[in-house]
């Protein structure tokens, strides 16, 4: 007893939904492959916005924009037009420099997991430098991975 | 008989070739209808620059923004993924605070028209109020018209 | 008083919300304006399914596609990375053949008509050839426009 | 001496050229990282292209198509807007069910290496199911391995 990190007491991973555009859809009537990346994007974004960041705002009054400098994707079944799809994101690593997100996309119907993607940004100013995230954001990413431990 | 303008003596309409891409194409099997648009600014940009204006340049250089007021396409025949396709553009009017573009888009096997479109845009400076395009470039622009009238 | 259409009683222009995506943005730093007519597809869809009927079954199960013949759009206002965005959905018109819808998009805040778009559709069989749309769901459609008068 | 497989004898990385598009970037102002997905598919389909091979018939023909199960980049450089882009593509790995593929992509001006990446695909049937690219079309492939060792 008095276990100091019940699973109940975790924050779970951040959840964004979206559903199936048909825009997002090819000729084999699965959604193509780099709209997968396009998800991940908004899982992200929504992961900081649930953190109390807005992304927008360290573009606009902190000069700071997240370039990404590796993606990748597993995928293990098709997506399709119309379905809802949940993604799942994770900040896995970060610094003052680099953050590292992981991705979980599943379908909700079936429950299915679609695909397992990561992806890591380095901080860089108006000027494209490589810039160092204020210790006020860094911490409230940290803590997301603290957590989750 | 010695007509000034002799049909052979017009500049062709401006051509730009591309392929179709996969992921240009939805699930119905064609390309999804936006993505007409997508090859509309192909065409014009290619057009401005067949004049020798880079279109790049306007923006850095005389920070001038050409941004779309207007756009409309009708469809006549689905295009398919691997096609190639051409896109014919020709200014339509233009103003130093305004372009009207006209598209043909047609595929090359079979030899079809497979829609027709149209944007209309207006010059913007950096702070996004309207601004006047510089005679230079509005001659440029004018002279296509007048040649093919 | 007991008027039979009090403006309470009409059944809302549908509506659908969306939040800007960063793969929407260009380099002008507003939305693309092809991205538009995602986004109108998502307001027919959806205005679509909020009538009982699923796209994706009529393609599926009635072997019936929407073709777009027709598309157009009026750009008043960017509409920019992040923004919350309402698609209002219309059924303008629609016969058996024919549907057409027309759209204004709107940002949430500030409150403001960012656009005003127009689509063309001709229903097609499984080969590609004109169809006819089924009374009920011709009924449907139909409804919504004696409604809105 | 008198090595049959000279430097000069082998095949070069298949080459794709294209144009940067406006629709490509994000308000970064540089193209948006999920487009160099889309790029290497046209590196890959020229690749087989230029074998001999139209994807597109080994579609409708063969009834086979080539689905992604893993997509990665490391982005080295911003890729811009009108930049000239050279996608070099290889197979780096193949069998009757499996294709790797490797990709460079380099702008020309200035000469760099904007991004590396790979995609892993596996062949279907037209039900989805795990299908064996027959050998005539496996041994085309193997061939640029071969000749590139």
């Amino acid at each position: 007893m008095d276990s100091p990190q019940t699973p109940d007491a975790l924050p779970p991973r951040h959840e964004t939904r979206l559903r199936v555009r048909y825009a997002e859809t090819d000729q084999m009537g699965v959604v193509y492959y780099a709209n997968y990346y396009v998800w991940m994007e908004l899982g992200r974004v929504e992961l900081v916005r649930s953190l109390g960041m807005i992304y927008k705002d360290l573009e606009e009054h902190e000069g700071l924009f997240l370039a990404v400098i590796e993606s990748s994707c597993r995928y293990l079944r098709p997506a399709r037009y119309d379905q809802e799809i949940i993604v799942e994101t994770e900040v896995a690593n970060t610094t003052h420099r680099i953050v590292e997100f992981t991705y979980r996309i599943r379908s909700v119907n079936p429950e299915q997991v679609l695909a397992e993607g990561a992806t890591k940004h380095m901080w860089l100013d108006r000027a494209w430098r490589p810039a160092k995230l204020p210790d006020r954001y860094l911490d409230v990413l940290q803590s997301t991975i603290k957590a989750s431990t």
